[in-house]
């Protein structure tokens, strides 16, 4: 990420070995307000089964999974399933349009990338 | 991210509106060991209180803080701070040296870059 993007806190660029912040999360101290709104996002996909299922989502062809493609790469119940996927998009992570008989999935990009930033590339020395 | 950085996997830029994929979410589906550890540490930062005190940390002059500056932040005590501290240490997202009285606290920026990289800018349009 470019430095041009974010701005630099300058107490962070001062000193022996000073910083510069690239993200939100080194920026400035985050509110408890979005703390929440974030941790909300965090426990959405912090569960094995939620992340490979956002992985396979995101890695069939099209950009597009069908229900059943999903069901059939777990060892688990169908409602099992669906109930995981019911957390991703009550989360935002992902979205889908029933057509004919399937259900089928894809990946928000927005919500994922947006958690990638808060996470990304922070600090960068400037000695 | 530049995509020369990372391989395209043909089945995803063929076909109308095909996509190139840019991090290991969306180039092949995670495997369960994967999946599970990623979870691990996904669990660690989904807490609002967890995600302020590395906010907090990240912040701080210098890129380290001392426990004491973090516990004043918080309307905790100092004991619930500590657990914290300790389960985003033992997740390997901070680490930690005592100097004299207080224990100082920094970012491990490579377990947190690693998490933001599997959520990153992941599916590109090709058409």
């Amino acid at each position: 990420m470019s430095k041009q993007e974010l701005p630099v806190i300058p107490s962070l660029t001062s000193g022996t070995g000073g910083t510069a912040c690239c993200t939100p999360l080194a920026c400035a101290p985050l509110g408890q307000a979005e703390a929440e709104e974030l941790a909300t996002l965090f426990k959405a996909i912090a569960d094995p089964v939620r992340l490979r299922l956002l992985s396979l989502i995101a890695c069939h062809e099209g950009g597009e999974a069908c229900v059943c493609d999903l069901t059939d790469a777990f060892d688990l119940t169908a409602p099992t399933i669906s109930h995981h996927l019911k957390v991703l998009r009550k989360a935002g992570l992902i979205d889908c349009e029933r057509r004919g008989t399937w259900v089928y999935y894809w990946i928000n990009p927005g919500t994922l990338e947006r958690l990638s930033a808060i996470l990304g590339p922070r600090v960068v020395a400037t000695v």
